[in-house]
């Protein structure tokens, strides 16, 4: 389907770790954060997921970042040797990566507060690209940080769900997308045809199409989405009587 | 962390659909993948979600099957207008996409069986690059395809699933990866710095820190991989050691 017209915002996600790559860790974060920017009318464009190498952490943020309006990374911000993610976002940004003063001064008060050390390792997750600016982590502490249109955000759920949190609110938003769907009892073999018509009469919506198999037989989602309620509404009712009309030919699910 | 040795056979994946990037659809496929490919000794090196938008696909695609031994694809090959999958593979291989003279006896046949209609949509499925050869679908017939290097798989995870299961055993794969795992009381912030020497001293594995958060307090798993299990032994038990230490220093959690 062609896009829905503009005015749009458009983001990247880029997601970082090995462990993401290798089956022992289930990415949360991606759709979290698909949901998250579809309701506030940014239109997640790419995710990308890559290992903690610098050198591919580069190339994938440089392509996001030139395309994209925001990115937003996940992951390897941590105070461990595997995580990179700060040195190759200030590599990509072309600017050296050092301790913020500021982070410094908030992690050392942290730390001091609980009796607990504050060892090179924690110092390490308060290095960050000259120029950044923090990203609260009302979690943990530890800050996230931006760098132009770039939103580095850790990859624990939890903390990654705070810091969007409070970055959404600043995100310039694009139109809103609405949407509405019809549950649909025949597989696509059965409203394929039909529905493409339905889809060409409607060219101001996006009109998706979600096979369901229940193990034995297929369903369908029928989604549409748009600008604009009226043409979502004018072919919803579409739909609804090509439905109508699969189901008299076929009889009822 | 630098990569284990070779020989390694390397993979990337290509998710595709609007559904998994509006945060309507969780995508389920990329973990699963990522499971058996490793478990095969296959390393996933890289992950993409592209909407259907056929210039996107096919600028992925091409990105990825230059760089990886194996490509996967997931979605788009269903029976509507917006499964666009296969002439986008198409057009990237630079070969016409038409009606597989094979593919449309195998679901004749199957709906012919089932008195079902065998519609345009339905022919549709049959619709593949030329030159490419089936991936058999033992839960709904119609067929994945490989070309090249480049293996299109459904998105409907029990589908997907079905025809990996069908794909992995002609695969090539690489020296098999093992791995072990150190279950650590403790946050990366206590454990980062021995850590991190430890790791120094075992270059030959891989160490990873994976960081958990009950909603209170930070654990983490410590997870050592490489292809020689005598390494992995003695990085585990240098780990082990390490945080026998740590625990003597900062008390039982």
């Amino acid at each position: 389907m062609s896009e829905a017209p503009a005015p749009s915002v458009t983001a990247a996600a880029l997601a970082i770790g090995d462990e993401l790559l290798s089956g022992r860790t289930r990415d949360k974060n991606i759709g979290h954060l698909a949901e998250l920017l579809t309701a506030a009318g940014i239109d997640l464009k790419e995710v990308r997921i890559v290992p903690d190498d610098q050198a591919r952490i580069i190339e994938a943020l440089n392509a996001l970042r030139s395309r994209y309006d925001y990115v937003f990374t996940s992951g390897g911000i941590g105070p461990t040797h595997d995580d990179i993610t700060a040195d190759a976002v200030a590599a990509a940004f072309g600017v050296p990566c050092s301790h913020d003063a500021g982070a410094i001064d908030l992690l050392g008060a942290h730390y001091a507060e609980r009796g607990m050390e504050f060892t090179d390792a924690r110092r390490r997750m308060a290095r960050m690209p000259v120029g950044a600016t923090h990203i609260d982590n009302p979690v943990s502490r530890a800050p996230g940080f931006i760098i132009g249109n770039v939103h580095v955000m850790a990859g624990v759920p939890s903390v990654f769900q705070a810091m969007l949190d409070n970055v959404l609110p600043a995100l310039k938003s694009g139109a809103k997308v609405y949407s509405d769907k019809v549950d649909c009892p025949y597989g696509e073999g059965d409203i394929g045809d039909p529905l493409t018509a339905v889809a060409k009469a409607h060219p101001d919506v996006n009109i998706g199409s979600y096979p369901r198999f229940s193990g034995t037989t297929f369903s369908t989602e029928i989604v549409i989405r748009g600008r604009d309620q009226a043409a979502i509404a004018a072919a919803k009712a579409d739909v609804e009587t090509m439905l109508a009309d699969v189901g008299a030919r076929l009889g009822p699910r």
